[in-house]
Parts: C-alpha cells; structure tokens; sequence
C-alpha cells in the first residue's frame, strides 16, 4: 500500500490513521527525496539560483488555490516540487545576496528534529532537554561576550532582540514604566548611529517613545559612529531636560559592516548613566575567531548584546539572541506571572520556565539546530568558518582592486561587506565625476535586473547616505570558494558589459 | 563511504564538501530514519509521554557539553536519539496539557521543506513563492472573518500578534504617536477581560501604556467579559480625562474556553469610539466550522483579530495571523523604509515585499506548513477536525457527569477546554465544602506530579480567580478518541486513588 503513496490522503497518515505506520514511513521518505534532490541541485555550481518570475506571473503559474476537498498525498509531492522549482536557492555558492545564506546540513537536520519534537520553550515541562540546552548554548555565548553572570534568551529575529534591550533598559532604570507607562517618565532620548539598522527606529515607535526621540549620530569615513558627535547630542538631549537613555552601538552595520568604537562609547555611557546595548546581530560571529575578535573589543561593558547566529554562524533563520549582563531583568521587565502556566507550585524547580522572560507566550525552539551545529564543528569549526568568510572578501577586495576598469571598490571592509560598483564598457575611460556615479548607481539597479532574469548570480544593492546605488556582496557561506569570486566577478562583467 | 557516515564529519557534507552528494544523503536519511521512529513511538499508545527527570537529573544524564573540536556524525545522531529520549511527546494521544498539541504529518512535511528552502520573508525578492502562499491563505482566513479588504500578517506567537494589534491600533487614531511617542498624547486606556491571556498587560507594558492603563473587566459565571462592567469603566476612564481606546475581546479564554460576546463589546466600540480587537488566538478555528462559528458571531465588526493556526487547526507551533479590516495600518504603523532591505526602484511590483509591515526584520516563514495542509484536508478536512474536537471533549464532560463520586466538572464548557477536579477515595464520601473545594486544589497538583513521573498522562492544572487548582483539559490533536478519554479517567483513578 505503500508504494501507492500518490492515491492516499492525509486520513491514512498518522494521527488519523494509527495503523498508518507504512503509509506515514512512505509518504515523509518521498518528501524528503524531493528535498534531497533540492540540495543537490542548490549545490551544484552549473544550476541557476532562480527562475524569476513576476508576481503575476508567478500567480499563474503556481496552482495555491485552498480546495474544499482534500487533494491526495501525490498532488501535495507536486506541490513540494513545484514550491521549490520556483524558490530562490538562499544556499547556492553564488547567492551573494543576504546577510543569512548557505544551507549547513547539521543544522538543517537540527531543524529537521526540531519540527518532529514540536515544543513550545515556555516551560521546562514540555521542554525539558530543549530548555537545558539553551542554558548552556546561551552561557557559552555570554562567555565570549565576557558576561560573567547575565541572562540571555532566544527572539524571534535581531529586531525583536534589539527591541527587547531598549524594553529591558527602560525597566531597569525606571522600573515603575511597567505599571504606569511612559507618561509617567521623563523624555527618554535614545542614540544610535545613521548606518545603524532600522530596527532601532522600530523598537522606539513600537515602544512608544517615538522615532523622534532617537537621535542618529553621524558615522565616519568607514560607517563608524562619530563619538565626538555622540557626546553633542547627549549634551544636547541634557540642555531640553530630557533623559539620555540608550545607546544602540552597532557590530557590523548592514550596509557597509561597520564596527562601532565599544570602548569610547563605553566610556560615555558611564559618564552619563546611559544603557550600552551592543546590535551585534552581524558582527557577534567574529567573537568566535581570535584574529577578528578585537572588532569587538570592550563588548564585556555592554549592558546588552543582540547576536544572531542566523547570519554569520550559518545558523537556519532563525536564532537571534539577546544577552543582559545582569541577571533578573528579563523576568522583571517582561513577567505577568500567568498562573495557568507559570505554575509556583510544580514538582521542579520553576526557574527553568523561561515563558515568563519574554513578551511572546508561545516561543518556537531555535535552539537545538545551533546546538547541533556547536557539536558538529566544535568551536573550532565556527572559528574557521568565521575567518573563511573574511579571507575570502579579502580575496574579493584583491580581485576588485586589481580590475580598476571594471570594478570600484567603495571602502575598504572591516567584516565581510564588500562595497563596489560595476563598470560597463561604455564609462570605462570617463574620468570619475559625480555624473558617472551618478550612471554607476543607475547601472547598479539594471545590473541587478538582469542577475535576477539570468538567475546565475545575486547580489544586494542600496544607496547610502550621499552615495547612489552600489553592490553590497556577503560572504557569509562557507560553501564560497575563491573560483565563486572569480566567477561573480566574470559574470558581473558577461551580464553588465554593455550596459 | 556513505555506509561509514558514523565515522565522518561535518566537512565531509556539504556545502563544505561539494562532492559530499552521497554522504549528505546518507547522513540526513539516517537521521530521517530516527525521526521516524520517533513518530512510531508517539502514535503507539502503550509508550510513555516522557520519562521525567528532574533539571539537575538530566544535565547529569545527558551530554550537553559544547566541545572545542567538532564531533563525528555517530555522536550526532546518538544526540538526536538521547534528545528526544528525553522530550516530551507532545504529540502523543494522551498529552492533553497544552492549546496546542498533536504531529500533523502533513505539517510536519511543511516545516522539513521550510527548512530547506531556508529564506525570509521580507521580500519577494528570496521568497516569491512563499509571499505569494502568505497572500493566499491570509485572504482566505479573512473571508472567514469576512473582511471585504483589510491586510494580515504572521507574527511569531499570539502575544506578539496581540501587541501588532496594540500597535496599529495606536497608529491608527493617533498617527503622531511613531514620531513623538507617548508622551505626546493623552493617557490610552485599554480593556480586557480578567479571563483574558496575559499578553493583553504584556502588550501594555512593551509599548509602554502601562500595565495600570489596562482595565480588568470582572466576568460572567461562563467567563464572559461583562458588558455593564466594560459601560462602567468605559465611562470612570472619561471621567478621569483619559482616552478609551482598545478593547481586547477574546473569543477562547485560555483557561475557560470562553467567549466574550462580540456583538454588545462591539456596539459600545462603537459608541465610544474605540478599537475592538479580538483574540481569537485560541478559539479563531472554529470559524472553519459551521456547527460552531456562531461562537464568534459579530466578528466581521473588529477592527482586528488574532487567530493562532498552531492551536486549534493543528499546525506547527509555529504559526499565528493576525489581521486588520483596513488597509495599509500595518505598513504605517511600522514602515521604516529601510532602503538597503527595500529598495524601491527593484525591477518587480514592491508591495510584494512583506517586511516593511512588521517590526521584525528577519522573518521566519510559518505559511508554507499551513498551506500545504489546507491542500491536504481542504476546508472541509479543518472543519471535520474542529467539530470532532468539539465532539470527544464533549464526551469527556458526559463521562464526568456519570461520575459525580470521582469527577467533578466546574462549568458547562464552550468550546474544549474542560475542567473538573479528581476526587480521591478519602473525599467521596464528604459533602462539597469550601475545606474539600481547597483539598481538592492541593490534590490536583499532587496529582499531576504522580502524571509526570509515571508518565502516561499529561493535563495542566491552574488556580483561577477564587477557584484553587484544577484540572484543564485540552482535546486539540486529531489522533483523540473517545477511548483515550476513557483511557484519561481511568489512569487519573489510578494514579490518584489514594492521595
């Protein structure tokens, strides 16, 4: 019966049909075959990454009609296959796109238990060995960040993790915020620098304190935050009579991978009783290499750090995590003390119900794929990993400024953030002016078209600040090898020659 | 080679060995093949649920230990094995202790093909296909509301479903608030029931109203919001000069199961000028059938309304909607532009891109699961689950009633949350009194501990307003006969006979 799989309906799969053991065993092997064909093919260089479509296109060509009637298990492996013809493949080598790329397999069969133990981390209870892990998963992560005691906690997304540290500093310098509300405080004023993500603004008008109460710090050359202008705008905020409150210092900004200075900022937040929260959303991987780790130097005076092992660390997005450097302020900031799950009178020590920490009720497990990873690769993987990808943007850099013709090298990185333009045949011999980067940035975006279309390469492209459209290219898989850099870079050329 | 896949390592995998096509498959499959088994565990019924430890009994059983060099693939799946070993299957027929429960295979196939697809939902640009699934059933679960227009979003959890709604609530009368937060406006005052879930104060707390501008409305006898006592608080709050702005009207109280009535919280919604949001987290389901919608009649009046996929339709934790009758609040409420993410000179139809209309950045995609059981049961598959859910907890309360001497049901439920005390032997013979009412509440936490270390049974217990503990059971998981409710009572004699 088995073998018959296609004719069968979800009713003669488990839990429907509890003799379905043959049929439940033949239906998940012949999904997973579908998806085992996928990561060949994502990983054979000579695929395409995408097929593109346009939106409307793409309405007509799929079938996502909701039926009345069930459809049987065949047509349901169709639609399996067909999801993914039409995917994006995020972990092919030449996916260049995104901060999060690769497909690491550990990780992947991490996510793949995950789906089959489907828990809710609130409580140790229904999660009892998934809650264990991530006390030690996330004490270890504290250790890099040198937090000798703390408490850290896994969010939905570094946005989130941000918004989290702007809600714990609120509630550990005015705990009465909880109860009352920010009318009852004084103006808050928050800091973070105009390269910084936008999930600093986020946090501010989800908050309430409103997006005119961050002020965005002017960033150097290299996309750093200016701290000489940092301490103006705290003055500043002081001489209005409002409350200088948060610092947002950025480790790897999205665009240019920046690394804020920790240490004079550091300093100022001391001297003004101001929160430091380290977005190391990006840059908190390179703790884990010793030869990148001083990008990060003075991250132990942090009050908090977001880190998200969903981007440099190859983690499945997603795995975002938060870290405090004192203890109870997650639970103070965030527990309503639900007693219909948060139980005081269980048989086991409650403080392993982590529910209470965290504005989310039902929290999915991401801790198990980071925890599988951590034992596949040892920390020493994770650290050859992390200098992998540098070396490899280090290779691109080189390659760049060795074609001067037909590559621009914006600014030299400090993470694995590569800056450039492209330069078609017919700009190739005009001296630079502000009209030819001006044309650079229009060609940018049709470059991009045209990558989409061929489906044999994708990099991201933004302005930033006074500067029109370039290309942003990360290396953040560990499948990228420096023929993939030459072969980015000469299919740049085959696609945007002529334009 | 693939044969000795125990003896290798990660770099022998891909991506890290693009020749590694045999080893990947090998490694995953054997990985398959443990989770399998476990699926065959959970659905046997003669297995347990868990085998409690206690916390410090299990970090002692289990090697939990992030090592410095990464570990062969034999310790990887010994890993996986240990660690569901030692989960709690939640999955299991006779786990009835949370909202949501149950392994819809169907489901399950949908979260292992998420995990290779490996995208975020924030543009169309990496998830066309999946952006276009999110369009489809999102449209479709607001017919159900019956929102002609009107805009939806998936969030990670109900509590932070809630919290969006806070959010565009906010934005929405008061567009001011994202620039000059709180402060800047009168005192927001919101209203929820004293049954209601504790993200409604959470909610309050994140964005800074304050925990003491939510009004806890008193409820009926069934654990209904009472409308006079809305009318009356409606009214103090303008008395004192401040702003009535949110009611959170929840249709499934966690505890309860309990409805507050839509149609009268909506008149004086209307009447007052006020957002009607619903929480519909955890009874939204039984929207899909016509037996039971009548439950949430009036719901096409809110402004918007949580429904948790995850809970009562059975889908992967997790999965939680949340939708507005109007257009456009989502994006205005949270669109920061961020130009380096969405670019709006792209080549395609940029409404497609999803992730200016949610404070997350990184977003998880939670669609494609509940997509591809909608194919495989159609609606009239959701519909027969929910009125079967219905059905056996409708039998549980019949066998209560038969027996008084052991059982004693607390309120006629509404939906399938069922909640009753176990009377030990000792008990029987004594006249119900506030002593054995207080008796009966210790008994019942002493009881689940017996469940918990015998392992058969699993059903949460809470205090609730005067009421000491009791039991609350939860049919949400197809795999539930009226057998295993028979099995339910007789194991709870069992167990708890002589306490």
């Amino acid at each position: 019966m088995a073998e018959n799989v296609e004719n069968l309906g979800f009713k003669d799969l488990y839990p429907y049909n509890i003799n379905g053991k043959a049929e439940t065993r033949a239906f998940l092997l012949k999904v997973v075959s579908i998806l085992l064909d996928y990561v060949d093919e994502e990983n054979d260089r000579t695929s395409k990454i995408l097929d593109f479509k346009m939106p409307e296109e793409l309405e007509q060509i799929l079938d996502l009609n909701l039926p009345d009637k069930g459809l049987p298990l065949g047509d349901l492996l169709k639609d399996c296959r067909s999801t993914l013809k039409w995917q994006v493949k995020t972990g092919h080598p030449h996916f260049f796109n995104q901060l999060s790329s690769g497909l690491d397999i550990v990780s992947l069969a991490g996510e793949w238990l995950t789906s089959v133990a489907n828990t809710n981390m609130f409580t140790y209870e229904i999660a009892p060995v998934f809650i264990l892990m991530e006390n030690v998963v996330l004490k270890k992560m504290r250790e890099y960040l040198g937090f000798v005691h703390g408490d850290s906690i896994l969010a939905p997304g570094g946005s989130i993790s941000n918004m989290y540290a702007v809600m714990g500093a609120r509630h550990k310098m005015f705990p009465n915020y909880k109860k009352l509300g920010l009318k009852a405080l004084p103006q808050l004023v928050m800091y973070t620098s105009v390269d910084s993500h936008y999930s600093a603004m986020g946090a501010a008008a989800s908050c309430g304190l409103g997006t005119d109460n961050v002020i965005q710090i002017g960033t150097d050359s290299m996309g750093r935050m200016r701290v000489d202008k940092l301490e103006e705008a705290v003055l500043a905020t002081k001489a209005k009579g409002h409350v200088p409150f948060f610092v947002n210092c950025t480790c790897g900004t999205t665009v240019v991978g920046a690394f804020d200075p920790i240490n004079p900022i550091a300093d100022l937040c001391q001297k003004y009783g101001m929160w430091l929260h380290i977005d190391a959303a990006w840059g908190g991987g390179v703790l884990l290499s010793k030869k990148h780790r001083h990008l990060m130097a003075g991250v132990e005076r942090a009050n908090s750090v977001t880190w998200n092992p969903h981007k440099l660390m190859g983690t499945h997005l997603q795995c975002s995590t938060i870290h405090f450097r004192q203890d109870g302020i997650l639970l103070g900031c965030n527990q309503m003390c639900a007693e219909y799950l948060f139980q005081q009178d269980k048989h086991y020590d409650v403080s392993f119900d982590t529910g209470d920490k965290v504005p989310q009720c039902g929290r999915r497990n991401d801790i198990f794929k980071l925890w599988l990873m951590w034992r596949a690769k040892g920390t020493e993987g994770f650290e050859a990993h992390i200098d992998q990808l540098f070396d490899i943007s280090q290779y691109l850099v080189k390659r760049i400024k060795e074609m001067p013709e037909k590559f621009h090298l914006i600014q030299e990185p400090e993470m694995v953030n590569v800056l450039f333009w492209y330069i078609p045949q017919r700009l190739r011999d005009q001296p630079q002016s502000k009209e030819r980067i001006a044309e650079l940035g229009r060609i940018t975006a049709q470059l991009k078209a045209r990558m989409m279309n061929t489906g044999t390469l994708m990099i991201t492209y933004q302005p930033l600040r006074e500067l029109p459209n370039f290309f942003r290219n990360i290396v953040s898989n560990s499948a990228v090898t420096k023929d993939d850099i030459d072969f980015l870079l000469a299919e740049m050329d085959r696609l945007g020659n002529d334009l």
